[in-house]
């Protein structure tokens, strides 16, 4: 229980020297850049003043680098979890109102809370919860809800809506009324920002620039349509042209708060924050391991739960929003040379800096160029090859992976998700509730067994060898009773039933009793059960058990001593035997 | 698509016999006598008039025989689905009242088209939801609230509730009330029947009688007790005496009629349709699996929901309640020597002529004898030990187990059995997400590989073997990554990964993706990733992915395999080996 255990910097903070601290800054310089336009934009797509996505990104880089243990995740409001605060909100107010901004820091502060939680009882397990299928499936459905939901901005309608279908329908009856002016700067941004993608960097590259700048140049493509387009809105007064603007951004850092603690709020909120917590805490591990992992480094997911709890708890007391750790800024983050989670701490103070200094210039920024910088950024998140690249690979997480994508986009991101889940764990446990299970043959002259229907192998009428491919629990148990059962009716001669258990790693109590069953029925019928090649903490459990001390058969280290031992003309025939320790050769 | 692939009655009717008929038709008489105080009794215990359990006694038996392949399952009213009954009933209408009776109607034929759903689409692996902990809680909370109920029956007051916490208070304080003569029969026939339980058996076996035969004679015990207590009922005048009587059972048979086919009400009663199908279901099929082992037959589990549900469809249309096969009364049925399913065709018959001939006397019977009947038939569903003894064997389990239990009992039947059924499932997807895993290295002029930790064996700085002893699925997808990049970490002088395979029966697509992040974490750090005695069904899908085709290092047959080529002195260290196809010695 050192400090280092709870508070990591006290562990790498020692050995800071000058050199990170200038790798440390360059690369917070270059993420405040990308992040300021970021934040706008995902303030408006959460449906909250544009202030709010800078708020949540100064307190909560602060309490991240404090406590976390990657040296370069950039949290800060994201695009999903942005989407899924939309969704979680729009139900409770309307966007933009006081209520509206205020519910927005209870689900920080609670989704917040939650990440602490998990984070101090070590449940990081939860997140497995969201198999990657079902991840995959919903981050696709955001990034076309989100592209969508963009479009307005850019042609300069008002079109809104709960799922695509609606947002279709909107965009489509408002075609009559785009605004050519704002479609003139979204698209021109969007195009702009195409080309940059697929040209520049290999363009830099050819002038002789390093492979890693001119990534690093082409990736702040955002920044320039950014400034070229507030220059334009200001000096040809685009605003007064219908020309929608970010508008008046207060200047000035964030007031520290607590959040409403109204109970009713917070247990509204309480499923999304729930979910929130998990999409955002599984992005945000995926990406800082990545990362870590280029350096053979490790982060600790647990202490990653708590840091980016306390990150959401700061973004729910400084006027803030969900954040989550992003991606693109992180990959930014780390090839820019961020060394220490210092780097977060210096780029939320260039945002507290441009909060202070830019609010001017910014109010002339058009939508639609955030909008297009949106639709660009998403567009890296839609991955429907991965749908059929996963169906090929397996039926039933294809299925899970479809209907997730499906039913967030027709339903909304909180019931695709859930609906994800559900699918997931029931496919699972079907998968495993047939396990595969073969009656082997001894391969003749050795000590090998193989499936009787593949090979041609020895067999004895009397002796059935039964191999089970899977874990014996709940799920599987009344296939097992069935299979055996079927295998007893089968084979009328049949005195000995071997149960060859090389790949049972698990035997819970429902298996446990089924076994029990199985050597009861097979007693009644006049068959014996054996046990062979059992694991060994499989085989510490089972000695605790009735069953075990009233098998009707033996325990046999390998298969082959089962065969040897009871094969025809080596087995008494007459009485099974009774010896309940494993029988070596 | 044979008809007797449908109608099993088809199959075995060709070879009915003379001596088959002479042992249904003895079996039937014993069942009946069995079966007409229980039809009474579990339809009260439903908060139904009498007349309903007799009713639910008649067509269901008939149509369970016609396609059923259980040559001994003895279907109707049992009591734990009649507690269900209840409990899913009381939010709807008043006890006795005509809505009450209706909505019963409706859940059984909802229960019974849910059931012949289940058996089409052969979903028969759901009941493996419901996890034997679960349903063990789940059926002594039952029999703790199924006595509790019926106590004041014997107790002769009005005292009821809906948990255990009610009914206990209400009886407390209802202690003054207890009306003597009352609580003189129930608890005269409960002691009898104690006494019979205990005693009887061993008693006529000393005086000569068979062994089978003086059980049966000991399983009649009650037909005496309802016999007596209707002469003590009739000659005594109770009824008039304050002692709460039957009373007066329509006679005829039940009219056949469509139950309401409101929406509202069907829609209100498919949960609960769908815990009373499923705990019908697996209730008789354990019971029809155990009786059918003894003579090494088979049932088809999909043929029995199918029987299942027409016998409760049956009920639905032919005034009943949901029906399901009942332990006791099966056992009755096939020590009596049931030999085809036309025995519970030949019950119904004598269902039906009770119904016709008995209603006058049975209407004096005591509410205390049938009370004292079903408490004392409950006490064998009771077996608090289990939870001890699945406790000793699994904590997770009898954490189940217990959870279940206690829900049961003080929130009612729905909520502690899907209490059960969550927290199973959590329990297993927690149990499998961190799986045994095992740095091995090899024992010493041998190819067998051991436990590093555990055993003097033979390693390799530049080689680490490690061993994971459970599939790979979304559940333990991140713990694989973690467990990997931890070992990546510890070791510097790395080059090689080798993952061995043996226990690893699946892997999923979450499974894959953490296996291709691997790969590329560990590629990006210098090491390459080779697999070992990969399953055939799994190589096959592999063989089909990306990750197979990117993968940094080999497939081997085995661990030794991977040993010889890759141990420092055997591999070049320069350049990590690409080939795909197994290595074979």
């Amino acid at each position: 229980m050192t400090p280092a255990r709870w508070i990591p910097l006290a562990g790498w903070l020692r050995d800071y020297r000058r050199d990170l601290l200038a790798r440390d800054l360059i690369a917070a310089v270059i993420v405040t850049l990308m992040l300021v336009p970021q934040a706008l934009a995902y303030a408006l797509l959460a449906g909250l003043p544009p202030e709010v996505g800078l708020y949540a990104s100064m307190l909560p880089l602060v309490l991240y680098a404090l406590f976390s243990t990657s040296a370069t995740l950039a949290v800060g409001p994201v695009a999903i979890t942005s989407l899924m605060t939309a969704s979680a909100l729009s139900g409770i107010a309307a966007p933009w109102s006081a209520a509206y901004v205020g519910a927005a820091l209870v689900l920080a502060a609670l989704s917040g809370l939650l990440l602490v939680a998990m984070g101090m009882l070590r449940l990081g397990f939860l997140a497995n919860f969201l198999s990657h299928p079902v991840i995959s499936g919903f981050v696709t459905a955001s990034g076309i809800l989100i592209a969508t939901s963009q479009l307005r901005h850019v042609l300069g309608v008002e079109a809104s809506g709960d799922n695509l279908v609606e947002m279709a329908t909107a965009l489509v009856s408002q075609w009559k009324q785009i605004d050519p002016l704002t479609l003139a700067i979204g698209g021109g941004v969007w195009g702009y920002l195409l080309l940059c993608r697929r040209h520049l960097k290999g363009g830099l590259k050819r002038l002789g620039l390093a492979a890693q700048s001119a990534d690093l140049v082409a990736k702040a493509a955002p920044v320039t349509a950014v400034i070229v387009s507030i220059l334009l809105a200001w000096s040809l007064g685009l605003g007064e042209r219908g020309v929608a603007l970010v508008g008046e951004v207060p200047s000035g850092l964030p007031l520290l708060a607590l959040p409403s603690l109204d109970p009713t709020l917070w247990s509204s909120l309480l499923p999304a924050a729930v979910l929130i917590s998990l999409v955002g805490f599984v992005e945000s591990v995926s990406v800082a391991q990545t990362l870590a992992a280029k350096h053979r480094q490790r982060i600790d997911p647990n202490q990653e739960l708590i840091a980016l709890g306390l990150a959401n708890l700061g973004a729910g007391t400084s006027g803030g929003l969900p954040v989550a750790g992003g991606f693109s800024r992180s990959v930014v983050n780390f090839e820019a040379g961020a060394a220490t989670p210092l780097a977060g701490a210096f780029t939320a103070l260039g945002i507290a800096v441009a909060t202070l200094s830019l609010t001017t210039p910014l109010a002339f920024l058009p939508k639609a160029t955030l909008a297009a910088t949106i639709i660009v950024a998403v567009g890296t998140l839609i991955d429907l090859s991965a749908i059929k690249r996963t169906w090929i690979y397996s039926r039933t997480d294809g299925a899970a992976m479809l209907a997730t994508l499906v039913l967030t986009l027709v339903h909304g991101v909180e019931s695709g998700i859930m609906a994800g889940v559900a699918l997931s764990i029931g496919l699972h446990l079907y998968r495993t509730s047939r396990p595969h299970s073969a009656v082997v043959g001894r391969v003749p002259g050795s000590e090998h067994f193989r499936n009787v229907r593949r090979h041609a192998v020895e067999t004895d009428e009397r002796l059935a060898i039964l191999r089970i491919d899977e874990s014996l629990y709940f799920a599987n148990a009344r296939y097992l009773e069935d299979t055996i059962m079927a295998l007893a009716a089968s084979q009328t001669g049949l005195v000995h039933i071997v149960l060859a258990c090389q790949a049972v790693n698990v035997i819970d109590a429902s298996a446990l009793e089924s076994l029990e069953a199985i050597k009861d029925r097979l007693r009644d019928a006049g068959v014996s059960l054996h046990l062979a090649e059992v694991k060994g903490p499989v085989m510490d459990r089972l000695k605790r058990t009735k069953f075990f001390h009233t098998l009707t058969g033996q325990v046999f280290l390998s298969t082959y001593d089962a065969w040897r031992v009871l094969h025809k003309g080596n087995a008494s025939s007459s009485s099974p035997a009774t010896l309940k320790q494993p029988v070596s050769p």
